[in-house]
Protein backbone atom coordinates (compact mmCIF):
# COMPACT_ATOMS: atom_id res chain seq x y z
CA UNK A 1 0.00 0.00 0.00
CA UNK A 2 1.43 3.68 -0.92
CA UNK A 3 1.30 6.80 0.00
CA UNK A 4 0.67 8.82 -2.81
CA UNK A 5 1.13 12.87 -2.91
CA UNK A 6 -0.36 15.25 -5.42
CA UNK A 7 0.49 18.84 -5.22
CA UNK A 8 -1.92 21.74 -6.92
CA UNK A 9 -1.76 25.85 -6.45
CA UNK A 10 -5.45 25.06 -6.51
CA UNK A 11 -8.15 22.60 -5.94
CA UNK A 12 -7.67 21.97 -9.50
CA UNK A 13 -5.18 19.37 -8.97
CA UNK A 14 -8.19 16.91 -7.39
CA UNK A 15 -9.52 15.93 -11.12
CA UNK A 16 -6.19 14.25 -10.64
CA UNK A 17 -6.44 13.14 -7.37
CA UNK A 18 -9.60 11.98 -7.92
CA UNK A 19 -8.74 10.36 -11.26
CA UNK A 20 -5.70 8.24 -9.25
CA UNK A 21 -8.27 7.29 -6.41
CA UNK A 22 -10.68 5.26 -9.06
CA UNK A 23 -7.40 3.28 -10.51
CA UNK A 24 -5.80 3.20 -7.09
CA UNK A 25 -8.68 2.52 -4.56
CA UNK A 26 -7.09 0.90 -2.19
CA UNK A 27 -4.40 3.45 -1.31
CA UNK A 28 -3.88 6.22 0.82
CA UNK A 29 -3.40 9.98 -0.97
CA UNK A 30 -2.42 13.31 0.32
CA UNK A 31 -3.59 16.19 -1.05
CA UNK A 32 -1.72 19.94 -0.82
CA UNK A 33 -3.37 22.85 -2.67
CA UNK A 34 -1.14 25.86 -2.04
CA UNK A 35 -4.12 28.78 -2.40
CA UNK A 36 -2.68 30.97 -0.18
CA UNK A 37 -0.16 31.98 -2.89
CA UNK A 38 -1.83 31.22 -6.43
CA UNK A 39 -1.96 31.86 -9.01
CA UNK A 40 1.60 30.86 -9.83
CA UNK A 41 1.20 31.17 -13.46
CA UNK A 42 2.50 34.82 -13.12
CA UNK A 43 5.15 34.39 -10.60
CA UNK A 44 8.91 33.90 -11.40
CA UNK A 45 10.68 30.76 -12.48
CA UNK A 46 12.57 31.61 -8.72
CA UNK A 47 9.64 31.84 -7.04
CA UNK A 48 7.74 29.15 -8.44
CA UNK A 49 10.95 26.93 -7.45
CA UNK A 50 11.30 28.16 -3.63
CA UNK A 51 7.48 27.19 -3.34
CA UNK A 52 7.53 23.91 -4.67
CA UNK A 53 10.91 23.25 -2.35
CA UNK A 54 8.29 24.27 0.60
CA UNK A 55 5.75 21.96 -0.26
CA UNK A 56 7.40 18.95 -1.57
CA UNK A 57 8.87 19.56 2.08
CA UNK A 58 5.57 19.45 3.64
CA UNK A 59 4.26 15.96 1.62
CA UNK A 60 7.75 14.04 2.48
CA UNK A 61 6.99 15.09 6.21
CA UNK A 62 4.25 12.61 5.77
CA UNK A 63 6.28 10.03 4.41
CA UNK A 64 4.51 9.83 0.54
CA UNK A 65 6.24 7.50 -1.14
CA UNK A 66 6.47 9.93 -5.00
CA UNK A 67 4.63 13.17 -5.58
CA UNK A 68 2.61 14.36 -8.58
CA UNK A 69 3.02 18.08 -9.33
CA UNK A 70 -0.27 18.99 -11.09
CA UNK A 71 -0.02 22.42 -11.65
CA UNK A 72 1.07 23.65 -15.16
CA UNK A 73 3.58 26.30 -13.80
CA UNK A 74 4.83 24.62 -11.50
CA UNK A 75 5.58 21.51 -13.74
CA UNK A 76 7.18 23.86 -16.41
CA UNK A 77 9.74 24.86 -13.67
CA UNK A 78 10.11 21.45 -12.90
CA UNK A 79 10.95 20.29 -16.43
CA UNK A 80 12.55 23.25 -17.22
CA UNK A 81 15.34 23.70 -14.44
CA UNK A 82 18.38 22.06 -13.68
CA UNK A 83 16.93 18.44 -15.38
CA UNK A 84 18.84 16.68 -12.70
CA UNK A 85 16.98 18.47 -10.10
CA UNK A 86 13.90 16.10 -10.78
CA UNK A 87 14.96 13.74 -8.54
CA UNK A 88 16.87 15.77 -6.38
CA UNK A 89 13.98 15.47 -3.52
CA UNK A 90 15.21 12.10 -2.96
CA UNK A 91 11.71 10.29 -4.08
CA UNK A 92 10.17 10.59 -7.79
CA UNK A 93 8.19 14.04 -8.68
CA UNK A 94 6.44 13.85 -11.75
CA UNK A 95 4.74 16.23 -13.78
CA UNK A 96 2.00 16.85 -15.81
CA UNK A 97 3.62 18.67 -19.09
CA UNK A 98 5.94 15.23 -19.89
CA UNK A 99 3.27 12.74 -19.55
CA UNK A 100 0.42 14.72 -21.45
CA UNK A 101 3.07 14.99 -24.41
CA UNK A 102 3.64 11.77 -24.22
CA UNK A 103 0.31 10.45 -24.23
CA UNK A 104 -0.75 12.96 -27.38
CA UNK A 105 2.33 11.95 -29.66
CA UNK A 106 1.26 8.20 -28.85
CA UNK A 107 -2.47 8.68 -29.71
CA UNK A 108 -2.67 11.40 -32.62
CA UNK A 109 -2.44 9.96 -35.81
CA UNK A 110 -1.35 12.60 -37.82
CA UNK A 111 0.67 14.42 -35.76
CA UNK A 112 -0.91 17.70 -35.37
CA UNK A 113 -1.83 18.77 -32.11
CA UNK A 114 -3.27 21.64 -30.34
CA UNK A 115 -3.03 22.64 -26.81
CA UNK A 116 -5.51 24.27 -24.29
CA UNK A 117 -4.51 25.95 -21.62
CA UNK A 118 -4.70 28.97 -19.52
CA UNK A 119 -2.79 32.43 -20.88
CA UNK A 120 0.52 31.67 -18.72
CA UNK A 121 0.55 28.14 -19.77
CA UNK A 122 0.05 28.86 -23.41
CA UNK A 123 2.60 31.77 -23.36
CA UNK A 124 5.37 29.90 -20.87
CA UNK A 125 5.62 27.17 -24.50
CA UNK A 126 5.66 24.65 -22.58
CA UNK A 127 3.60 21.67 -24.00
CA UNK A 128 5.43 23.22 -27.33
CA UNK A 129 9.01 22.87 -26.07
CA UNK A 130 8.42 19.53 -25.05
CA UNK A 131 6.67 18.08 -27.63
CA UNK A 132 9.34 19.15 -30.29
CA UNK A 133 11.58 17.89 -28.28
CA UNK A 134 10.40 14.33 -28.44
CA UNK A 135 8.71 14.59 -31.81
CA UNK A 136 10.87 16.93 -34.36
CA UNK A 137 7.90 17.04 -37.15
CA UNK A 138 4.79 17.46 -34.69
CA UNK A 139 2.44 20.62 -35.67
CA UNK A 140 1.24 22.25 -32.90
CA UNK A 141 -1.26 24.73 -32.53
CA UNK A 142 -2.07 26.50 -28.85
CA UNK A 143 -5.11 28.25 -27.74
CA UNK A 144 -5.68 30.16 -24.46
CA UNK A 145 -9.33 29.26 -22.78
CA UNK A 146 -9.09 31.85 -19.92
CA UNK A 147 -12.62 31.48 -19.14
CA UNK A 148 -12.84 27.52 -18.83
CA UNK A 149 -11.29 27.90 -15.19
CA UNK A 150 -13.99 30.08 -14.01
CA UNK A 151 -17.06 27.97 -15.74
CA UNK A 152 -15.82 24.77 -14.06
CA UNK A 153 -15.53 27.15 -10.49
CA UNK A 154 -18.63 28.31 -11.09
CA UNK A 155 -20.53 24.54 -11.65
CA UNK A 156 -21.96 25.27 -15.15
CA UNK A 157 -20.50 22.34 -16.40
CA UNK A 158 -23.51 20.43 -18.03
CA UNK A 159 -24.73 24.13 -19.85
CA UNK A 160 -25.46 25.23 -22.92
CA UNK A 161 -23.29 28.19 -22.39
CA UNK A 162 -20.53 26.22 -21.27
CA UNK A 163 -20.71 23.88 -24.34
CA UNK A 164 -21.11 27.52 -26.93
CA UNK A 165 -17.78 28.86 -24.96
CA UNK A 166 -15.72 25.09 -25.68
CA UNK A 167 -17.10 25.36 -29.47
CA UNK A 168 -15.63 28.88 -29.84
CA UNK A 169 -12.45 27.90 -28.45
CA UNK A 170 -12.33 24.38 -29.81
CA UNK A 171 -12.99 25.69 -33.33
CA UNK A 172 -10.00 27.16 -34.30
CA UNK A 173 -7.84 24.24 -33.47
CA UNK A 174 -10.16 21.85 -35.44
CA UNK A 175 -9.93 24.34 -38.63
CA UNK A 176 -6.01 23.88 -38.13
CA UNK A 177 -6.73 19.57 -38.82
CA UNK A 178 -5.68 18.74 -35.01
CA UNK A 179 -6.60 15.07 -34.41
CA UNK A 180 -5.82 15.51 -30.82
CA UNK A 181 -6.24 17.60 -28.12
CA UNK A 182 -4.03 18.43 -24.61
CA UNK A 183 -6.28 19.97 -21.95
CA UNK A 184 -3.61 21.65 -20.25
CA UNK A 185 -5.12 22.57 -16.92
CA UNK A 186 -6.01 20.78 -13.98
CA UNK A 187 -9.63 21.83 -14.02
CA UNK A 188 -10.41 21.37 -17.56
CA UNK A 189 -11.05 17.35 -16.98
CA UNK A 190 -14.21 17.78 -15.40
CA UNK A 191 -15.04 19.14 -18.74
CA UNK A 192 -14.37 16.05 -20.55
CA UNK A 193 -17.55 14.99 -22.01
CA UNK A 194 -18.51 18.48 -22.77
CA UNK A 195 -15.35 18.64 -24.97
CA UNK A 196 -16.04 15.07 -26.69
CA UNK A 197 -19.20 16.23 -27.61
CA UNK A 198 -18.54 19.83 -29.10
CA UNK A 199 -15.13 18.23 -30.77
CA UNK A 200 -16.88 14.66 -31.69
CA UNK A 201 -15.25 11.34 -31.27
CA UNK A 202 -12.81 11.15 -34.12
CA UNK A 203 -11.04 13.36 -31.87
CA UNK A 204 -8.54 12.25 -28.55
CA UNK A 205 -8.70 14.33 -25.57
CA UNK A 206 -5.55 13.69 -23.25
CA UNK A 207 -5.91 15.22 -20.02
CA UNK A 208 -3.83 15.32 -17.20
CA UNK A 209 -5.31 11.99 -15.54
CA UNK A 210 -5.41 10.06 -18.45
CA UNK A 211 -1.39 10.67 -19.19
CA UNK A 212 -0.54 10.35 -15.78
CA UNK A 213 -2.56 6.68 -15.54
CA UNK A 214 0.19 5.65 -18.87
CA UNK A 215 2.84 7.11 -16.88
CA UNK A 216 2.12 5.45 -13.48
CA UNK A 217 1.70 1.96 -15.47
CA UNK A 218 5.44 2.56 -17.07
CA UNK A 219 6.95 3.59 -13.51
CA UNK A 220 4.89 1.36 -10.91
CA UNK A 221 3.45 -1.98 -13.01
CA UNK A 222 2.83 -3.37 -9.89
CA UNK A 223 0.92 -0.31 -8.28
CA UNK A 224 -2.87 -1.52 -8.53
CA UNK A 225 -1.82 -5.44 -7.47
CA UNK A 226 -0.44 -4.13 -4.39
CA UNK A 227 -3.72 -3.96 -2.54
CA UNK A 228 -6.90 -5.61 -1.60
CA UNK A 229 -10.06 -4.67 -3.34
CA UNK A 230 -11.67 -4.81 0.08
CA UNK A 231 -10.16 -2.06 1.77
CA UNK A 232 -10.46 1.59 0.22
CA UNK A 233 -7.88 3.95 1.04
CA UNK A 234 -7.76 7.33 2.52
CA UNK A 235 -8.15 10.86 1.21
CA UNK A 236 -6.57 13.88 3.19
CA UNK A 237 -6.52 17.10 1.94
CA UNK A 238 -4.40 20.28 3.35
CA UNK A 239 -5.19 24.00 1.79
CA UNK A 240 -2.61 26.97 2.61
CA UNK A 241 -6.02 29.41 2.74
CA UNK A 242 -8.83 27.83 3.10
CA UNK A 243 -12.67 29.70 2.13
CA UNK A 244 -16.45 28.38 2.74
CA UNK A 245 -16.07 28.67 -1.37
CA UNK A 246 -13.04 26.90 -1.35
CA UNK A 247 -14.78 23.67 0.31
CA UNK A 248 -17.39 24.08 -1.69
CA UNK A 249 -15.85 23.54 -5.05
CA UNK A 250 -13.71 20.63 -3.22
CA UNK A 251 -16.53 18.69 -1.66
CA UNK A 252 -18.34 19.09 -5.85
CA UNK A 253 -14.82 18.37 -7.54
CA UNK A 254 -14.33 15.35 -5.58
CA UNK A 255 -17.76 13.88 -5.36
CA UNK A 256 -19.22 11.28 -4.80
CA UNK A 257 -15.91 9.83 -3.29
CA UNK A 258 -15.14 10.31 0.89
CA UNK A 259 -12.05 12.36 2.02
CA UNK A 260 -11.49 13.87 5.55
CA UNK A 261 -12.37 17.48 6.28
CA UNK A 262 -10.13 20.17 4.27
CA UNK A 263 -7.45 21.65 7.12
CA UNK A 264 -5.57 24.76 6.22
CA UNK A 265 -1.80 24.38 6.76
CA UNK A 266 0.40 27.43 7.26
CA UNK A 267 3.66 26.31 5.24
CA UNK B 1 -5.38 72.82 -13.70
CA UNK B 2 -5.55 69.41 -11.46
CA UNK B 3 -3.79 66.31 -11.64
CA UNK B 4 -6.21 63.24 -10.34
CA UNK B 5 -4.81 60.09 -9.48
CA UNK B 6 -6.24 56.87 -9.87
CA UNK B 7 -5.56 53.57 -8.40
CA UNK B 8 -6.51 50.39 -8.58
CA UNK B 9 -4.95 46.59 -7.85
CA UNK B 10 -5.62 46.00 -11.77
CA UNK B 11 -6.15 47.76 -14.77
CA UNK B 12 -10.26 47.53 -14.26
CA UNK B 13 -10.01 50.84 -12.67
CA UNK B 14 -9.66 52.39 -16.28
CA UNK B 15 -12.59 52.29 -16.47
CA UNK B 16 -13.39 54.82 -14.06
CA UNK B 17 -10.42 56.94 -15.62
CA UNK B 18 -11.89 56.82 -18.76
CA UNK B 19 -15.28 58.36 -17.81
CA UNK B 20 -13.18 60.65 -15.73
CA UNK B 21 -11.12 62.05 -19.00
CA UNK B 22 -14.32 62.42 -20.75
CA UNK B 23 -16.10 64.63 -18.13
CA UNK B 24 -12.72 66.23 -17.30
CA UNK B 25 -10.43 66.36 -20.31
CA UNK B 26 -8.88 69.36 -19.51
CA UNK B 27 -6.96 68.06 -16.51
CA UNK B 28 -4.04 65.87 -15.89
CA UNK B 29 -4.44 61.39 -14.72
CA UNK B 30 -2.02 59.27 -13.05
CA UNK B 31 -2.96 55.60 -13.16
CA UNK B 32 -1.43 53.03 -10.93
CA UNK B 33 -2.12 49.29 -11.17
CA UNK B 34 -0.82 47.36 -8.84
CA UNK B 35 -0.54 44.50 -10.98
CA UNK B 36 2.17 42.44 -9.21
CA UNK B 37 0.11 42.19 -5.98
CA UNK B 38 -3.38 41.40 -7.62
CA UNK B 39 -5.69 39.97 -6.82
CA UNK B 40 -6.70 42.24 -3.61
CA UNK B 41 -9.83 40.34 -2.61
CA UNK B 42 -8.22 37.76 -1.19
CA UNK B 43 -5.71 39.24 1.24
CA UNK B 44 -5.94 40.43 4.51
CA UNK B 45 -7.05 43.74 5.20
CA UNK B 46 -3.87 44.47 7.36
CA UNK B 47 -1.99 43.65 3.73
CA UNK B 48 -4.18 45.34 1.43
CA UNK B 49 -3.87 48.40 4.04
CA UNK B 50 -0.05 48.60 3.98
CA UNK B 51 -0.40 48.05 0.22
CA UNK B 52 -2.70 51.03 -0.19
CA UNK B 53 0.47 53.17 1.68
CA UNK B 54 2.38 52.82 -0.90
CA UNK B 55 0.42 53.46 -3.32
CA UNK B 56 -0.83 56.68 -2.03
CA UNK B 57 2.42 57.42 -1.64
CA UNK B 58 3.54 56.93 -4.94
CA UNK B 59 0.74 59.21 -6.22
CA UNK B 60 1.57 61.73 -3.53
CA UNK B 61 5.06 62.02 -4.94
CA UNK B 62 3.83 62.72 -8.30
CA UNK B 63 1.73 65.80 -6.84
CA UNK B 64 -1.55 64.57 -7.39
CA UNK B 65 -4.63 67.19 -5.93
CA UNK B 66 -7.09 64.22 -4.84
CA UNK B 67 -6.45 59.87 -5.25
CA UNK B 68 -9.83 58.13 -6.28
CA UNK B 69 -9.31 54.22 -4.87
CA UNK B 70 -11.30 52.58 -8.18
CA UNK B 71 -10.26 48.96 -5.93
CA UNK B 72 -13.48 47.55 -4.48
CA UNK B 73 -11.14 45.61 -1.96
CA UNK B 74 -9.13 48.65 -1.59
CA UNK B 75 -12.54 50.75 -0.93
CA UNK B 76 -13.62 48.38 1.79
CA UNK B 77 -10.52 48.44 3.56
CA UNK B 78 -11.08 52.70 3.57
CA UNK B 79 -13.66 52.60 4.78
CA UNK B 80 -13.63 49.72 6.93
CA UNK B 81 -10.25 51.25 8.80
CA UNK B 82 -10.34 54.03 11.83
CA UNK B 83 -12.89 56.30 10.22
CA UNK B 84 -10.48 58.79 10.88
CA UNK B 85 -7.70 57.02 8.52
CA UNK B 86 -9.73 58.31 5.18
CA UNK B 87 -8.11 61.86 5.67
CA UNK B 88 -4.84 60.50 7.49
CA UNK B 89 -3.20 60.69 3.71
CA UNK B 90 -2.85 64.74 3.80
CA UNK B 91 -5.23 64.50 0.49
CA UNK B 92 -8.78 63.72 -0.21
CA UNK B 93 -8.93 59.77 -0.70
CA UNK B 94 -12.13 58.53 -2.12
CA UNK B 95 -13.47 55.36 -2.50
CA UNK B 96 -16.26 53.51 -4.59
CA UNK B 97 -18.23 52.08 -2.34
CA UNK B 98 -19.97 54.82 -0.78
CA UNK B 99 -20.20 56.52 -3.76
CA UNK B 100 -21.92 54.23 -5.63
CA UNK B 101 -24.15 53.12 -2.33
CA UNK B 102 -25.43 57.02 -2.33
CA UNK B 103 -26.03 57.12 -5.96
CA UNK B 104 -28.46 53.85 -5.96
CA UNK B 105 -30.30 55.29 -3.06
CA UNK B 106 -30.41 58.51 -4.98
CA UNK B 107 -32.19 56.51 -8.00
CA UNK B 108 -34.18 53.83 -6.26
CA UNK B 109 -37.65 54.61 -6.59
CA UNK B 110 -38.71 51.24 -4.39
CA UNK B 111 -35.25 50.91 -2.79
CA UNK B 112 -35.04 47.72 -3.30
CA UNK B 113 -30.76 47.28 -4.50
CA UNK B 114 -29.02 44.34 -6.44
CA UNK B 115 -25.68 44.41 -6.20
CA UNK B 116 -23.21 42.35 -8.39
CA UNK B 117 -19.77 42.00 -7.87
CA UNK B 118 -17.04 39.49 -7.72
CA UNK B 119 -16.93 36.59 -5.20
CA UNK B 120 -15.01 38.24 -2.70
CA UNK B 121 -16.68 41.67 -2.70
CA UNK B 122 -20.22 40.49 -2.61
CA UNK B 123 -19.01 38.23 0.77
CA UNK B 124 -17.28 41.14 2.30
CA UNK B 125 -21.22 42.88 1.96
CA UNK B 126 -19.09 45.96 1.59
CA UNK B 127 -22.40 47.19 -0.25
CA UNK B 128 -25.00 46.58 1.75
CA UNK B 129 -23.11 47.24 5.12
CA UNK B 130 -22.51 50.39 3.74
CA UNK B 131 -26.50 50.89 2.23
CA UNK B 132 -27.99 49.93 5.24
CA UNK B 133 -26.18 52.96 7.10
CA UNK B 134 -27.20 55.33 5.02
CA UNK B 135 -31.09 53.80 4.97
CA UNK B 136 -32.12 51.38 7.18
CA UNK B 137 -35.42 50.21 5.09
CA UNK B 138 -33.18 49.54 2.39
CA UNK B 139 -33.57 45.64 0.52
CA UNK B 140 -30.75 44.56 -0.80
CA UNK B 141 -30.06 41.09 -3.10
CA UNK B 142 -26.51 40.59 -3.67
CA UNK B 143 -25.13 37.96 -6.40
CA UNK B 144 -21.44 36.92 -6.99
CA UNK B 145 -20.79 37.18 -11.09
CA UNK B 146 -17.46 35.91 -11.42
CA UNK B 147 -17.37 35.10 -15.36
CA UNK B 148 -17.80 39.02 -16.07
CA UNK B 149 -14.10 39.63 -15.18
CA UNK B 150 -12.42 36.92 -17.86
CA UNK B 151 -14.97 37.90 -20.27
CA UNK B 152 -14.79 41.54 -20.38
CA UNK B 153 -10.69 40.52 -20.28
CA UNK B 154 -11.60 38.63 -23.49
CA UNK B 155 -13.07 41.26 -25.33
CA UNK B 156 -16.45 39.47 -25.60
CA UNK B 157 -18.17 42.69 -24.86
CA UNK B 158 -21.09 43.05 -27.80
CA UNK B 159 -21.18 39.17 -27.84
CA UNK B 160 -24.39 36.84 -27.50
CA UNK B 161 -22.61 34.57 -24.88
CA UNK B 162 -21.94 37.84 -22.70
CA UNK B 163 -25.46 38.66 -22.37
CA UNK B 164 -26.70 35.44 -21.77
CA UNK B 165 -24.56 35.32 -19.03
CA UNK B 166 -25.44 38.64 -17.86
CA UNK B 167 -29.33 37.64 -18.15
CA UNK B 168 -28.44 34.02 -15.85
CA UNK B 169 -26.91 36.68 -13.45
CA UNK B 170 -28.94 39.50 -13.39
CA UNK B 171 -32.58 37.53 -13.62
CA UNK B 172 -32.44 36.08 -9.55
CA UNK B 173 -31.55 39.93 -8.52
CA UNK B 174 -34.80 40.86 -11.08
CA UNK B 175 -36.98 38.63 -9.85
CA UNK B 176 -36.60 39.85 -6.69
CA UNK B 177 -37.58 43.25 -7.72
CA UNK B 178 -34.78 44.89 -7.63
CA UNK B 179 -35.58 48.86 -9.63
CA UNK B 180 -31.41 49.53 -9.16
CA UNK B 181 -28.55 47.45 -9.64
CA UNK B 182 -25.12 48.56 -7.99
CA UNK B 183 -22.31 47.39 -10.63
CA UNK B 184 -19.72 46.86 -7.98
CA UNK B 185 -16.69 46.02 -9.74
CA UNK B 186 -14.15 48.16 -12.11
CA UNK B 187 -14.73 45.70 -15.14
CA UNK B 188 -18.24 45.94 -14.96
CA UNK B 189 -18.84 49.27 -16.75
CA UNK B 190 -17.65 48.09 -20.20
CA UNK B 191 -20.78 45.82 -20.18
CA UNK B 192 -23.33 48.47 -19.31
CA UNK B 193 -24.64 48.28 -22.42
CA UNK B 194 -25.32 44.55 -22.70
CA UNK B 195 -26.54 45.43 -18.68
CA UNK B 196 -29.05 48.42 -19.94
CA UNK B 197 -30.23 45.81 -23.48
CA UNK B 198 -30.46 42.49 -21.01
CA UNK B 199 -32.63 44.32 -17.43
CA UNK B 200 -34.34 46.72 -19.91
CA UNK B 201 -34.32 50.87 -19.27
CA UNK B 202 -36.79 50.57 -16.05
CA UNK B 203 -33.85 49.53 -14.11
CA UNK B 204 -31.33 51.69 -13.55
CA UNK B 205 -27.61 50.94 -13.50
CA UNK B 206 -24.81 52.74 -10.71
CA UNK B 207 -21.64 51.99 -11.91
CA UNK B 208 -18.51 53.78 -10.54
CA UNK B 209 -18.14 55.94 -13.34
CA UNK B 210 -21.77 57.84 -12.68
CA UNK B 211 -21.37 57.15 -8.95
CA UNK B 212 -18.25 59.14 -8.91
CA UNK B 213 -19.31 62.06 -11.20
CA UNK B 214 -22.04 62.95 -8.56
CA UNK B 215 -18.84 62.84 -5.78
CA UNK B 216 -16.84 64.69 -7.82
CA UNK B 217 -19.35 67.47 -8.36
CA UNK B 218 -20.28 67.40 -5.19
CA UNK B 219 -16.82 67.99 -3.76
CA UNK B 220 -15.05 69.86 -6.45
CA UNK B 221 -17.92 72.26 -8.16
CA UNK B 222 -15.40 73.72 -9.80
CA UNK B 223 -13.66 71.03 -11.57
CA UNK B 224 -15.25 71.32 -15.13
CA UNK B 225 -14.61 75.17 -15.11
CA UNK B 226 -11.25 74.97 -14.45
CA UNK B 227 -9.32 74.26 -17.61
CA UNK B 228 -10.20 75.67 -21.29
CA UNK B 229 -11.52 73.39 -23.83
CA UNK B 230 -9.08 73.52 -25.97
CA UNK B 231 -5.78 71.67 -23.94
CA UNK B 232 -6.40 68.11 -23.41
CA UNK B 233 -4.85 66.70 -20.43
CA UNK B 234 -2.53 64.13 -20.16
CA UNK B 235 -2.86 60.14 -18.85
CA UNK B 236 0.23 58.43 -17.40
CA UNK B 237 -0.14 54.67 -16.68
CA UNK B 238 1.79 53.21 -13.84
CA UNK B 239 1.87 49.05 -13.20
CA UNK B 240 3.81 47.10 -10.81
CA UNK B 241 3.86 44.00 -13.14
CA UNK B 242 3.17 44.46 -17.25
CA UNK B 243 3.06 41.92 -19.51
CA UNK B 244 1.98 42.14 -23.48
CA UNK B 245 -1.59 40.64 -22.42
CA UNK B 246 -2.24 43.60 -19.97
CA UNK B 247 -1.03 46.06 -22.63
CA UNK B 248 -3.49 45.06 -24.90
CA UNK B 249 -6.26 44.62 -22.57
CA UNK B 250 -5.33 48.41 -21.40
CA UNK B 251 -5.51 49.82 -24.92
CA UNK B 252 -8.70 48.23 -25.56
CA UNK B 253 -10.02 49.39 -21.93
CA UNK B 254 -8.78 53.06 -22.77
CA UNK B 255 -9.83 53.58 -26.70
CA UNK B 256 -10.26 55.75 -28.40
CA UNK B 257 -8.45 58.00 -26.02
CA UNK B 258 -4.57 58.81 -25.91
CA UNK B 259 -2.10 57.89 -23.25
CA UNK B 260 1.56 57.91 -22.72
CA UNK B 261 2.30 54.05 -22.91
CA UNK B 262 2.42 52.26 -19.72
CA UNK B 263 5.25 52.24 -17.62
CA UNK B 264 6.04 49.30 -15.03
CA UNK B 265 7.15 50.62 -11.84
CA UNK B 266 9.03 48.77 -8.52
CA UNK B 267 7.16 49.78 -5.62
Amino acid sequence: MSLIGVFDSGVGGLTVLKSLYESYPGHDFIYLADTARLPYGTKSAKTISSYLDRNVEFLKKHNVDFIIVACNSASTVLIEGDPAQKMDYGIPVFNVIEPGSEEALRVSKNKVVGVLGTRTTVLSRAYPKTLTQKDKDVKIHQAAAPLLVPLVEEGWVADPITSMIVYRYTKPLLEQGVDTIILGCTHYPVLHQTFQKVCGNAVELVDSPRALKQTLKENFPDLDSQTSESKKGMIRIYCTDLTPHLEQVIGYLMAPYPYQPAQMVDI
